[in-house]
């Protein structure tokens, strides 16, 4: 049965039903509840909330009446298999209504409210970018000049969909250094590891197939597999990383059409996956038919010991497809990273690759190629490695001073970024709207979740502010904290 | 009705039935006959081909034994949702059936035989590349060097999924050198113009709708909307460009969701979509709330006289989607090019991109913007645009010299490549074996239909062969063409 987060503000001067009904129309929207899904019956979810079957009645019937949900008699109510025809006024241009036009299986593609940013960023928390002020600029510089002279004829005629073939070849080489055994023609470069994901969609996912997620999760994963029409079933996150005999139990009543996983550093937790829980997922695949992707992200921007290798080392029979990214290591917009599958899939992608985007900028891929030859790369890593490593040391210890309470996060395993749970007492709402007014841009947990939890968690990175950013944000954060909790208790 | 290309060949050994499963065969494995479509009645197909009733029905019978068509009592044939879940060996690795967990939407995309390329090339006639002598290359090392030492630190915090904003204000403006008025929140700069008509088959296309496109015409397009699962309708071609009155008796009783064109310089044909035409087109558009996709690829690279002003200069109630492409005035690989859209279907673009792979190269754009800003990609297109004019002239020269009987072709109002057709006295067949066997690479005409239709055709291009190269391959060309037409004649 679906498992709804709702929790009923009795409160508030807003009607129960008219909650409810807010509250599954944001699912519908973000397609957490998927077109053609059954609801619960009344008389189950009001039980399962403690609320009213009429309340229940009333925000579905309000539903229908959107065009949102279809009620089928003697079945049962389900999300309708379109949104409504008529065109929003916002919709339509010169006569042309295109919110009538759009493809369902983008038309509930939205950003969650808790990736809302404010008008004036004073502390920019957000996670996901790199420090400007260390961009290696002139080693891309060097980078690009040289490709250019040493192979601009050959770029010109680059033709291969799986990418350029000496960067094919230098990843392969790189991987084995981690333990991966990958031939050049197993690596298809992409555009950025977002596009692997994409990819991985698009030549796997039927709408309507389940897709296992993390939860909290990585919503990039979570909106390209959304594109392709997946369910999202959320797994749930503990200290020892993704809850294997959750997933098993799921399995055993229902297919799963693929597993995403982060497990050198979970999105965004930052545990690791540990060794048992590894062999588990890895034998659940083989039994089920049920590939693993392995989203490698961060594993170079390890904070503590090296990482453990990756699950991609323990597969000999390519159950794991193993995503990896260049762009955390020179710039997010270099958008250059590779997916290392099994041949009878790649052979698959490289025709959804053509009708995509015919394949990665070849010039980018040169440039790594010669970054990676030169050690400039390995440099660079190294350099931003030990400054995240610092920063994350120092917003813990800013957090602990300006935190009350029971707040909760650890550094994480890899990474630039620290999920942090509030203490309990602050209303997280009211957080979120003081740290808006604030000018604190973050990444609100329910960003991370399919079913609109994790209000209560915020995900803080470190790539854009330095130590004195950091303690004067933290420092911020917990005067909004502490704000929020009195208003609370008041209350 | 279907309209098949199917031509019985009654000299050969191998039986009408499966002459005519094998042709269905392809059509499906291709995907131009899509999932849930209904096949012609046996005896319908049957009189419209001048077979036996038998014959078809020995072909269908086949083909649902392989589960690739599905017949239901009293409804018709179909074909079937999905391919025979089977796998095929060389899609088994170590226990994985990969073919089994093939999506159905990729499933069914192949290139056409027609796109086969010799083991050895001696000349290379493939269209769609750039001459490898005459890229930019000083030009792009100059271009990345600048966008580098200027936007290092911008470039490493570029966030933005429309594309690079001063690449998006340098299109607008270039628009409007064109006559096109774009504000720059209206640009979205793509991976190339291929990904513009993939992101339009995200947003617009749900798995049935019906896409109109130009036959013969440009087959990644087909490949783009046929990923989304549109079902692809061919419109005729004739001097004029799209058969319009065409296009409107199919719109008299179908919904068309949109309509796909290249109006400067018809891919293959190279004829210009007049005037009249475009008023019709604009026309059925409005009416019939159906967006057409302006495809403006190659028309900086006029062979003759000015192009024609863009579609998108008659549409001020934003009709037209206009994409066009940085990738031929530069290198294939740079992979940079722009899509204009009304506000309401760019935001939706916006998540669907955010869901493909997050933004286009962001070193590649500020390098364009650089060599736009230096005149150097102006200096680069005129260059190009001559040598390639030259170059069609010469090979037009050669064809002359080289073909016997009604072989046909013209100039192309812009590009780089000719649309041949073969004398009618040469076995379309043979002269394709004898160009593999001889090493002479091209694209057969039946890339080019959706239908199969078009073996009689080449796509001769001109970017990767110099004058003499050109009149060397045509006259090889002309050795087998002949050959070819005495082996018809002595059969």
């Amino acid at each position: 049965m679906l498992d709804l987060a709702f929790r009923p503000d009795r409160a508030s001067s807003e009607p129960l039903h008219r909650q409810l009904e807010g509250y599954l129309r944001g699912l519908i929207r973000a397609g957490r509840l998927a077109p053609g899904e059954k609801l619960p019956a009344t008389r189950e979810l009001a039980a399962s909330l403690g609320l009213g079957r009429n309340t229940v009645a009333q925000a579905y019937e309000s539903l229908c009446d959107a065009g949102l949900l279809a009620a089928h008699v003697g079945q049962g109510t389900f999300v309708a298999a379109r949104g409504p025809r008529a065109a929003a006024p916002s919709g339509s241009v010169g006569g042309f209504a295109w919110d009538g036009l759009l493809a369902s299986r983008t038309r509930w593609l939205q950003w969650p409210p808790g990736a809302a940013v404010p008008k004036e960023i004073r502390f920019d928390f957000r996670p996901g970018g790199v420090d400007a002020d260390s961009a290696p600029q002139l080693e891309l510089r060097r980078a690009y000049s040289r490709a250019l002279a040493r192979h601009g004829r050959a770029l010109a005629a680059h033709r291969d969909p799986l990418g350029w073939p000496p960067l094919r070849e230098a990843v392969a080489r790189a991987l084995v250094a981690r333990g991966i055994e990958a031939s050049p023609d197993q690596v298809l470069i992409t555009s950025g590891a977002q596009q692997a994901l994409d990819l991985i969609g698009r030549c796997l996912i039927d709408p309507g197939d389940a897709v296992a997620l993390e939860q909290p999760g990585y919503f990039s994963a979570a909106l390209a597999f959304a594109s392709s029409g997946a369910h999202l079933l959320g797994i749930p996150v503990d200290g020892r990383g993704l809850r294997t005999d959750v997933l098993a139990r799921l399995l055993r009543t229902r297919r799963i059409k693929l597993v995403y996983t982060t497990p050198a550093a979970q999105c965004p937790t930052g545990v690791v996956l540990d060794d048992a829980r590894r062999e588990e997922l890895l034998a659940l695949a083989a039994e089920n038919q049920t590939p693993i992707v392995e989203d490698d992200y961060d594993s170079e921007l390890r904070v503590g010991a090296a990482p453990m290798p990756a699950l991609k080392t323990r597969d000999p029979d390519g159950r794991v497809l193993y995503a990896g990214t260049f762009s955390k290591a020179t710039l997010p917009g270099m958008r250059v990273g590779y997916l290392v599958a099994p041949r009878p899939l790649l052979q698959r992608m490289v025709l959804a690759r053509l009708a995509s985007d015919f394949g990665t900028n070849a010039v980018a891929q040169a440039a790594i190629v010669e970054m990676l030859a030169s050690g400039d790369l390995e440099r660079h890593v190294r350099r931003v490695r030990k400054l995240y490593a610092a920063r994350l040391r120092a917003l813990d210890a800013a957090l602990r001073e300006a935190l009350p309470g029971d707040a909760r996060w650890q550094i994480p395993a890899a990474g630039s970024a620290l999920w942090l749970r509030l203490p309990r007492e602050a209303d997280p709402d009211r957080v979120w709207r003081g740290l808006l007014d604030a000018g604190v841009a973050a990444v609100r947990g329910d960003v991370f979740h399919v079913d609109g939890a994790g209000r209560d968690h915020l995900h803080l990175g470190v790539a854009n502010l330095d130590e004195v950013g950091l303690a004067e944000g933290a420092a911020l954060l917990g005067r909004v904290v502490k704000r929020a909790a009195r208003k609370r208790r008041a209350a």
